[in-house]
């Protein structure tokens, strides 16, 4: 039909771009391992203008066939190879585990149900139906002394409560979601953290029920985080076991601290589109 | 494979990515106007998250079919319905218009050489080979007096010509292109223009060979502007028939003033992804 097909067919690349929370990732089938995905690659799929677009690429890999997914070849049939958009490797993504679990589910690739994925940061278990919301396990959390640091953004500072999941998270519950005002810069956490924090703005709309902008370390504010969504309900709840609706600008995810101290992070995953993309047009366009 | 086929398979859309100097498109192949293309239909497929992701959706329509290509179906088979990404109607892009061609010829629409294309903005001949740039004729231009305007960005201030694409241009001569600042604000240009203006901030590196940054009206500074990189030529070369090398932040583009004071811009048109989307599933996300 188009140059993708008439050029360079041969080297077609199929796709699925798919979203959770507006954190979105361009899926690649590959069970085999078969495509040289290079960081290159990588970022010329992920550029937003001249690739397809998106804040990272899930390439579906048999468990056993990657060096990474072979150990826990016993426990999930497919590793969930996740790269961020500028091609570097990344280890987990509970947004993007959530898209993964429905193209698993939508390709006839796993039954819907529970299932084991298996990750960088270890083997993840989901639940998901045959239509809606994808339920990831985060696994146990950590919480510190509440209030015990300060964030402090444009020339305004409030208390903050740490917590990990497992990465570092910096919760402060704001009164209005404007107050933090823009955040070009990251805000700033006292005492410092040396391997820099996630910091979560929360609006308490009853204890069930919080607002959250979030600014992710290394990366700036972005429409959704996972692992934040859960550090706010933690922070919020002190870790108290029950459910906790979070809503970000990309949407609203669900998040339940169970009994055993594991948190469940609940909400969609949407794939949208599926087709093939030519690596040669890719590289031209650099 | 997905839930975009396996979902919603009767209404899936079929679609080509493209861009040309990074003004990047989606295409849609509906020869018949069968397609209820509504604004928010428009931006669900433009949004870069939730969507494909694009600065404007390009259709595919037979210009006998339209009801603004019909007067143009003498001259042109092909209608080419240009949406903005926030879903409004725009009448012509000398980028966009590279794309929709090289789609054209790529889909055995038309032959390779010389046709017109059906736009808002009249009919436009293009020219292209089975490969490659794809020209464009982009009308007579229309020089003012040189430097008689004034052109201010972050408290620096430059001359500047105007020029008529027919779209209003002001070109401002820089000696670095990083000299006006971060363009997160239009420049101001006095006289103040009562429609707006695009500004241009070129470098000249031989009097063939500008270097341009483009800030454009009711937009912002964008990678590449097609009637931009011709109003810098005409002004550098005071209208005077030739050709000049004109690089933007998104590529290299080529103008060519005729003797009959029509100006051609030449560049790359890339094609880079096709495949089907899930209307569906865009609402849903929304």
């Amino acid at each position: 039909m188009s140059s993708v097909s008439a050029g360079a067919s041969s080297a077609a690349i199929g796709f699925v771009k798919g979203h959770g929370t507006e954190n979105d990732f361009v899926l690649l089938f590959d069970p085999e391992r078969e495509i040289d995905l290079t960081p290159q690659l990588v970022a010329a799929i992920c550029d937003r203008r001249a690739g397809i677009g998106g804040d990272g690429v899930l390439r579906v890999v048999l468990a056993a066939t990657d060096p990474e997914g072979a150990p826990m070849s016993d426990l999930a049939r497919w590793f969930m190879d996740y790269r961020n958009a500028d091609g570097s490797v990344a280890s987990m993504c509970g947004n993007g585990l959530r898209v993964f679990a429905r193209y698993l589910v939508d390709s006839y690739l796993e039954p819907p149900g529970e299932f084991v994925v298996a990750t960088r940061g270890g083997p993840m278990p989901v639940r998901l139906g045959p239509v809606g919301d994808v339920t990831v396990d985060m696994g146990p959390f950590e919480l510190f002394d509440p209030d015990a640091l300060t964030v402090s953004a444009n020339g305004r500072s409030w208390p903050a409560t740490a917590v990990a999941m497992p990465n570092p998270h910096a919760v402060a519950v704001v009164a209005d979601l404007a107050d933090p005002g823009e955040l070009t810069r990251p805000p700033v956490v006292s005492p410092a953290q040396p391997d820099g924090v996630n910091v979560e703005f929360v609006v308490v709309k009853d204890e069930a029920h919080l607002l959250m902008r979030v600014h992710e370390r290394g990366v700036g504010e972005t429409r959704s985080c996972g692992t934040g969504a859960c550090a706010a309900a933690v922070a919020r709840s002190g870790g108290k076991p029950g459910s906790t609706v979070v809503e970000v600008p990309g949407g609203r995810l669900s998040v339940t601290i169970r009994t055993d101290r594991h948190v469940e992070l609940t909400g969609p995953a949407v794939l949208l589109a599926e087709g093939e993309l030519d690596p040669w047009q890719l590289v031209a366009a650099r």
